[in-house]
């Protein structure tokens, strides 16, 4: 059974953070070099199955010229906030070969660095990314943005449009350039009501993967969110051929609203990675039963890995999972 | 139909502000006058059906001399949070009389100024109250808390014990001073699985609902929490009688979850609120048309009134409730 991690690099790695240094993430991005060491570290000492290509949720914001940067313990950060339909002049669209000169060669460099190792392409989807934009950076419920999704649906919709565009050129670019695979971060879209999120905002994500579908057919597409337990159905709708979930729905339970057509990633609570070994394994070992001996899961933590996980606690993971899990274990009595 | 709205009295009001000036939250709270007033004036300005007792959640932890403070805009704080077993030392009993001398006058003041509108008690249950504790403050996602849960369950469970017998002696004070129902606030328990709030939590939130049904059985107990979707089946294992629903699940899947044994509070969007009129008016009448005809629905807001939200338009809403949900609106076409 397939396995890799969220944010699998960042924050975890002493060795990442040797190679990036006090490098802003949104500098970070721009060194082909140092994208691709930062993306193979997680392979060479988790073993995992994927690489997910190094890069920040806002990095397409960053290159359309907003003024957003990530502060440190913070998170990305933009002074002045969308709150109206002016502010949709400050969102053009993106050139990818003069926005991104660097982005197809980092692709490149890492596929070469990781010699086999599938690699993921990554991008927010655009509510996610509206939401830093509208809340004017991180927030607990996003409610300036559920706000704005009230009202003014328009300006709203507008937003979540041109946003769509500027994804799907960004994940384009990635595809050109080689990525196996690509996973839509709609990472706050749980603090949505499924109504709302089919009227507001799953037009917009749709756009973004029927038009990768339509240009790169073979090309899988991951739509991950938490707390989106309400909004699994819908997510089947967007276009997606994988869909994540976070540690809060059972795996078996998310299969029922899943479907059987998709294949699921996910998802241990990555709190529980900072536990001892055997509480790890045990809890690994339930997902294991749950997804059942079906075919389509993706082992995955529930959303990024914690500051402060021991490396070597998820090595063994990976190890669990690629022993117990590739031998297709029915039952806990197997385990 | 009842209605009334959580967090209705703070900071959305321009009275409130008046009258509470600057005092800190853990002052106001010891001025049983201040106290009635701030309870008192939604009351007066919105005509919803019951009032909660002005407090805030961290006030039995203040009581039982934690080094608790609340900072403006950023929510309570505790310099040194729980990390280990011997923390728990820090955690006595609460003994009502000496540790909250001015509790009962409160709600006897409080009832008197309310002319025969119900109060609700308020408590904040004892997982939310320890997501305070060991995170030192607010977290968009107690991932110190959920891993404290994992790695160290007997001292999690030893401390759930103790903060449910500081809530249950904070909520038997407010019983026995005359208020009329009581609500438990597990904001944030909707971060845990299924599997890990029936292994970890249940038992803890039930003692204190079991104890107070024991004590008072006559005495209604409101159950809320967000992000709850996964687990409203399990809160009808609390001893609640009503189960609070945030606004990511609609309310006839709500019903499904929870049984026609319980009554349902809720759930418009708070952020549905700062929108113009006939939004909120059309928002309130899909949850009105989702309730349906049965009866054990009270009216409420997904979670607290957002602060900037217009007092004309929370007014505007008591009265559609009352009058659209009490003619027995039983359809769209209806309203």
């Amino acid at each position: 059974m397939p396995v890799w991690f969220m944010r699998q690099a960042g924050r975890a790695l002493p060795e990442y953070r040797l190679a990036k240094g006090s490098l802003s993430i949104l500098d970070a991005v721009k060194d082909p070099s140092l994208v691709a060491e930062l993306t193979v570290q997680p392979v060479r000492r988790y073993g995992v199955d994927a690489a997910i290509l190094f890069s920040d949720i806002v990095v397409p914001l960053a290159a359309v010229g907003l003024d957003i940067r990530i502060v440190p313990s913070k998170g990305p950060v933009l002074d002045e906030p969308f709150a109206s339909e002016k502010d949709l002049d400050r969102l053009r669209p993106l050139v990818p070969g003069e926005d991104l000169p660097c982005l197809a060669d980092s692709v490149g460099e890492t596929i070469r660095a990781l010699s086999g190792v599938p690699l993921i392409g990554f991008a927010g989807a655009p509510f996610t990314l509206a939401c830093y934009l509208v809340e004017g950076g991180a927030s607990r419920d996003f409610s300036a943005t559920r706000a704005l999704l009230h009202r003014a649906p328009h300006v709203f919709a507008e937003l979540l449009d041109r946003l769509a565009g500027i994804v799907l050129e960004y994940l384009s670019v990635q595809v050109e350039a080689g990525v196996h695979a690509v996973q839509l971060f709609d990472s706050w879209v749980g603090v949505l009501s499924p109504y709302d999120y089919a009227k507001a905002v799953l037009p917009a994500t749709r756009r973004v993967f029927d038009d990768l579908a339509a240009r790169y057919p073979s090309v899988p597409r991951v739509m991950f969110g938490v707390g989106t337990g309400e909004l699994l159905r819908l997510l089947t709708s967007t276009g997606a051929s994988v869909v994540g979930v976070d540690w809060r729905v059972p795996l078996d339970e998310a299969r029922r609203r899943i479907g059987p057509h998709y294949a699921i990633q996910g998802n241990l609570d990555p709190a529980a990675c900072l536990a001892p070994w055997p509480v790890v394994a045990e809890e690994a070992r339930r997902i294991l039963y749950q997804a059942g001996s079906a075919p389509g899961h993706v082992f995955n933590l529930g959303h990024g890995v914690l500051p402060g996980t021991d490396p070597g606690i998820l090595a063994e993971l990976v190890s669990l999972v690629h022993s117990e899990g590739r031998a297709g274990l029915a039952g806990p009595e197997q385990a």
